[in-house]
């Protein structure tokens, strides 16, 4: 007998309330979090000094909140997403404990709830997923909603265990381990130049900084991360089946690319990342491109004597900077999705992100 | 005065029971382990999860037996392959004892035969390759088979030891680690599909998972392994001196890249890898070429309460899924060396691979 | 307001004897010493091993001090080089203390001098670099000169906080850990094949080993180090601003390649690099290039019973193999800066290199 096995869900695989416990287990390691820093150049010092993450009341330098994110995404993709046709949107992406080189994780995935499209060959299905460290803690929870062909798939393990449904609403989750949200140990670094007092709601960011993608990066750290989707790692595959005809990045990397560019600018003196939400992709990049980001300031508020919370609206664009863009008077914070003009076909990625960070002192 | 230092041996300089001691000594680390990840998808948790590898009695995650293979091949191209034509076979590799990050490996290779080919220019060498941590326990062994043309290297450092020489047959080396041939405790993870209980001999897997090879990363992991083949990392000298006019990939990793393709149908539910034998590489695999896996269940066997032994036929295809090959009624399993008929072109790697796997519980 | 920070200086921003405590604070980790060991296959085991190192009196593996010069380079990017048009020279380069995988690791520059060029447009700045441990104990220290146009930067961020000015000469630097200083314990490994008994004044060495550069490994090291000039990273910049029209290979990593291909020549029994000196890049390294080494000893002196020093003048050639070369006469070890004749077009770096080397025991 010749077996042909596949994984992820078409639409009336799902059942609502189901949870789907992903078998990846993997022990987050220093190796990872190099992939990572060797990707995506982040200036937020939480994340990339065990001194600084020390003087924060962490026991250690955290696993950096994008990489759980993107360590959730790939982990459900076996279950959740491996035969869908586009990722449409993150919501309530929350960070509320820090994850530590060392710790093993695992993720689950709850369906919230189905909605077949009017067209009738297409449903959208909205997930909440978790990732958990060995002691049961979520370190990273996110919903997202995903668009998925019509039908069951053929060839599914037939040894797929039965899913518990769990109905109850979710507790809402802490946006950052509680030891950051006191008063904080003033930093001993020398300081990059934006603190919270310098932002002004309605500011915007044009970033400098620019980075080409390449093929191997991508793909290793879509590999690494565990995500079996084969549109970012097969290229035969993707002549055949992918919209671009080759393989296309996978989101979250985008994501992560789109917030390191944006970083030395706004979260050079962040101090934890209290959340992401409101995130859409509306078009897909391909190794050799180059991403910019700009950053728009949508609120802000005080908190505690030492940092402030700051209210960021984020854009990732394909090969032009948004200067250029801002230049020819482009409409880049509006989201694409409902624009009925000014659409910019540049834009990857486009977020709202919640950022603890220090005051001057 | 000029001197060029040539490394690897030709036929005349290989010595019957002499043993070399390879000059490599590496600590094994965790960003080794993170390379290996990131280009190699493996689905078995024992090498990706701490807390699974302790739940079977290892003091950690053990480094991936793959990788230890790829350490040892490497670490002896400086003294046994470095001016080889081919690698013609692998032979009884085991992996009887743990390794775990931290550790410090090094390797020697004894010269079990030399063997003259009939046309007179070119001699096939036949070694044993040990790989050893501090302490003394050999962590991976093998044999393999080399094709090397006659005469002695010119420019060969004479500060050459002597090497010891030992004609005594090696003693035969375990399998796996003692703790994991008995009881296992019950796995805490969500389950890949297929468990002992599933294979049936006679069945065959089509893998449906492919991966690009990119350029850069199978640089990288060459030169991590600390291979020194020019073939691999050097594309002036392939241009005049490779078979394929470029660098080719080093087999070791396309052996990596096809079990790993393999894994989430077949190894998900491991243990342990028993053994690889009989293994060949029909021919050679580029950067930008996609690869896909086969296996065919050859045999099964019971073993304790809790798991069994599993030995599959993996084989490895350039471009062409498995399933598109078995619809054409390809001889996929048919090791290619020696067929009058029906070669399979695609084929760039078989190899016998021994399994122990979890019991359905 | 839209705003646009721009990072580095021009002539004018540059304060005699001020220091610049460079904002990047980061953890030395496993990962990183992998990402450099995937790119540059070194043979001295004292960087490799741990066994070794912990015999030379060290706690533990020492991060390479190639890695270390490539962190201060990287680091004082921000604020010494992000507008610079060329990197002219490295002097004094010394590696005082060792670091350890898990320090932390933060560096300052101090400018020396600064010079207009005569065309009055230009002006070139000098700069001591030391990077430092959480002890406050230096890893590197290194001068180096660059090239930068008159003026001021335009938006840089007002937030820059007051430098200090300390005009006193730096007290000299150590260039070894002490441990490394008296005598060796006897090595345990097999042999590379030189020690230093083996090097003669006025010996060339012509390297046979060669490396192609990938562009997704020198984007990820450069991306790594935190090295933040757009002329490594964004090709679209690239197109427009650099000489070359696109991504150029960052020097650090080209240094780092070339000491590495000479190394299984000549530092395979090394126990520490003393230092580096005279220092330049003649031309720019390209993705796609392959880059050979050769070295010539300019000088050796005793150094107790178990080891001694040799200087090596150490050169970098682009696409074709120093024998070639030789063969043809050129003239590699002469500087190229003051050459009237018999420029070497393919020569990308040359340095002077001082390595404490084991004598034969």
């Amino acid at each position: 007998m010749i077996h042909t096995i596949r994984y992820g869900r078409l639409f009336d695989d799902f059942v609502p309330g189901a949870i789907y416990a992903h078998p990846w287990e993997v022990t987050v390691d220093e190796g990872m979090l190099a992939f990572f820093a060797a990707s995506f150049q982040d200036a937020n010092p939480t994340y990339a000094s065990r001194r600084a993450a020390r003087e924060l009341g962490l026991r250690d330098r955290p696993v950096h909140p994008l990489l759980l994110l993107n360590l959730g995404l790939s982990f459900s993709v076996h279950d959740v997403s491996e035969q869908a046709i586009a990722h449409l949107a993150y919501m309530d992406v929350r960070f509320p404990n820090a994850c530590y080189p060392g710790d093993t994780v695992v993720a689950a995935s709850r369906v919230i709830g189905t909605r077949p499209v009017s067209t009738g060959d297409k449903g959208v299905v909205h997930v909440r997923t978790e990732v958990s460290n060995q002691d049961g803690e979520v370190v990273c929870s996110f919903e997202r909603k995903v668009l998925v062909r019509v039908g069951n798939v053929s060839g599914r393990a037939a040894a797929l265990p039965q899913s518990p449904v769990d109905e109850r609403p979710a507790a809402p989750m802490p946006r950052a381990p509680a030891s950051l949200l006191g008063d904080l140990s003033p930093p001993r670094r020398a300081a990059f130049p934006t603190f919270w007092d310098d932002f002004e709601v309605g500011d915007v960011y044009a970033h400098e900084a620019g980075r080409t993608v390449s093929e191997a990066e991508h793909m290793q750290l879509t590999t690494l991360f565990r995500n079996s989707h084969p549109m970012h790692v097969d290229e035969r595959y993707c002549q055949k089946s992918s919209f671009a005809k080759t393989r296309v990045v996978f989101g979250g990397l985008v994501l992560a690319w789109v917030l390191s560019l944006s970083s030395r600018d706004t979260a050079g003196n962040a101090v934890w990342d209290l959340g992401l939400d409101d995130g859409a992709h509306p078009s897909g990049v391909l190794a050799g491109d180059t991403l910019y980001a700009a950053s728009s300031v949508v609120a802000k508020e005080e908190r505690g004597k030492d940092a402030g919370i700051v209210v960021l609206r984020v854009i990732g664009l394909k090969n032009t900077p948004a200067r250029v863009l801002l230049e020819r008077g482009a409409d880049l914070f509006t989201p694409e999705l409902g624009k009925t003009a000014g659409r910019v076909p540049e834009k990857a990625v486009e977020i709202t992100r919640t950022l603890l960070v220090r005051r001057r002192t």
